[in-house]
């Protein structure tokens, strides 16, 4: 928490609007981290739904097991998400598992609910046992000072669960045609890759929707977001999107997947997911620049997006943007180790708005210093036309800098 | 060029036998490096077997097409390797083919040969037109100047076709039971990666071995040694590896698979290619420690392969590694994200001799202060048993360091 703020940080907080049927409370539990909040808790009103998506690693945390088990047996319906930060309660074996229990009945109880109505998640160091005695000891007073998620709650919730974070990340958007709006809060900065790797994000709407669809939507929306972004390529055991409804707007429910409403949902949802993804970019580890990466011409999506990923994640192309140094010649390589089909006598690239080569050449007119002068702001784009098909995706990433070592050389210091 | 030789190089390069048959030259061609030998070739004599292994890049480099297409068409025989350093002629159209066919030409006319019978790597910058007149006038005198495979000879070849290299490369190893012998040289250091990444190994023996038999040896060979190293994760255009057969040592042809000299052979190769294999991880771009990752308990030796790789891949891994941190819990993670099957509550993780975790949690005498000690050393191992199978194997790695950001943001100035 004492590296300077991202120069990509977004210039304040946003003001997050409050959403009906959401309370929140953060205090200081003293779990790894010492003078600062590090729980953070978010209770829903009775009759909330709630949908997961969770970290693709084999060796998942504690808090991913329960919230995957949680989700089936209360059958979409919650109450609260507790969460603390300073120590992921992963590769803890029997003890983080029953920390985890103790967890979500400690907070059952106090809501008079049942255990598998509680969500839970962690992030912070892993293989050292989770100090579940200092976060029950929190829950009390944590329940007991609950307040209406106005603007300042948000703002606290979404620092109590940074780790390596240089700023807290938040967004809303309204949903049009109702009265409800959707609102999130996240975490994450390094260990960022495809498939959920290490983060975690909160997102609320006051509207009523039913679990499946809840689910149906939160799995496109991460998907077009969470999912695009990379920073390093390594991916945690804790990642977790969790999304509740609390069908408080006072709108009526939204129960089958033809109701129009559920489309301007899923754009709102979609805003709000994509903005935290970028924003969780923008604090990836020593970051310097903001990196979309453009991919078209490829065989279908699914390849584009991965030889989009083979380029944002090529350590090579990303200490070459660090430098603003306009070697397209490694986004060559990077498209040829992606496995993937491409042509590459057809292989088109671009730096900015600058084209670098065409038809597998460097392009006659190629300036290299307007390529360059792109790289030298703080958001660059990359674009790469493969030339067999009409896939194409877009992903985000960051370079590569020495902040990005000096950050992970020295993190559990 | 500039950068400090490598904390982890070898003492000196080492002291290499001639290799009957082989006759040696340098010259500086002024390509792209000034003030220093940037071409090499190696004569063989009429009647050498050669085989080839090739990167798995689908935009490979013209030379890389070239040897691919000649391997077949001289039905495997060879008469020389040409390679150039500086420039990779990859990624250059048409115009980089017929660099390729006019400098297998003008070999193939000095020597009286067909052109198919040239070899040709080049190394260095990618999508920068090769110069190709600069390259095709040292040819007269490079054959003009050709010396037995001395070992001055070996180690002038060695410094050719070097690029970012810190230091030379070459290994021996005598042939038990027969006059012959193996000899190679290596260059390569960043951009390595499984699958025959950036590297160039050009290995000589004097026995006389049929083409297919040659092919086969050295596919084995390279599957064990330059396909189980990485620096980071990066897969060049270019990369090759040649082998030699010239026949002059005066011992009977080796025809047959049953042939018992052919496994001493095979054993002799296997010592050469690791060693050079080592000596590339060695020269990783920034390394400060040579990292060797066991796996076992996997589900077979390719998914043991893919977990050893996920942990020496890890930029989180490696980074903790560079900064003598016994942060475990990130090769827990590793081992999560690689997508192979793991029990989670039966891994064991050793840092050195020293056990950190048994069944899932850190071990109750883990003594993090003995894993530390361990990590402060040039040469260390991480051990990973993951609990479902009989799978191993041994990948080789380095950490990843300031050096790394400051070799790859200044690449090409």
């Amino acid at each position: 928490m004492t590296s300077p703020i991202s120069p990509l940080a977004p210039k304040s907080f946003p003001e997050l609007p409050p959403v009906a049927g959401v309370q929140l409370s953060t205090c200081a539990a003293n779990i790894h981290y010492a003078g600062r909040d590090d729980v953070m808790i978010a209770v829903v009103d009775s009759g909330s739904t709630v949908a997961g998506v969770f970290t693709q690693s084999l060796c998942p945390s504690a808090p991913v097991d329960w919230c995957r088990d949680a989700l089936g047996r209360s059958e979409g319906n919650a109450r609260a998400i507790v969460c603390n930060s300073g120590n992921a309660n992963a590769f803890t074996g029997a003890a983080g598992d029953e920390a985890a229990l103790h967890t979500a009945e400690a907070v059952a109880s106090l809501l008079d609910c049942s255990p598998f109505e509680v969500h839970l998640a962690s992030t912070g160091v892993i293989g050292e046992r989770l100090r579940e005695e200092r976060l029950l000891v929190s829950l009390d007073s944590s329940v007991a000072s609950l307040v209406s998620s106005a603007p300042e709650g948000w703002k606290a919730a979404a620092n109590a669960i940074r780790t390596t974070d240089t700023f807290a990340k938040g967004s809303s958007a309204p949903v049009e045609g109702t009265k409800g709006k959707v609102v999130g809060i996240a975490k994450g900065s390094g260990m960022i890759a495809p498939d959920m790797a290490t983060m975690l994000s909160f997102v609320f709407t006051d509207l009523a929707i039913t679990a499946p669809l809840l689910q149906q939507c939160l799995a496109a929306a991460v998907g077009g977001s969470f999912n695009r972004i990379s920073v390093d390529t390594d991916t945690s055991t804790s990642d977790t999107v969790l999304l509740f409804a609390t069908a408080a707007s006072g709108d009526d429910p939204i129960a089958n997947r033809d109701d129009p409403r559920l489309g301007k949902f899923q754009d709102a949802l979609d805003d709000v997911c994509l903005d935290l993804a970028h924003q969780i970019v923008r604090d990836g580890e020593g970051a310097g620049k903001f990196v979309t990466v453009n991919v078209t011409g490829a065989a279908d999506d699914e390849a584009a997006a991965a030889i989009a990923f083979s380029i944002g994640d090529s350590p090579l192309v990303k200490t070459a943007l660090a430098a603003s140094d306009a070697n397209w010649g490694r986004i060559v390589m990077a498209v040829g180790k992606s496995g993937q089909a491409a042509d590459r006598d057809s292989l088109a690239i671009w730096i900015g708005s600058e084209q670098c080569a065409e038809a597998g050449v460097m392009k006659a007119d190629y300036d290299e210093e307007r390529a360059t002068l792109h790289l030298q702001q703080l958001e660059v784009e990359l674009k790469v036309d493969v030339g067999v098909g009409n896939g194409s995706a877009t992903i985000w990433t960051c370079d590569l800098t020495h902040g990005y070592i000096d950050i992970n050389a020295g993190y559990r210091s």
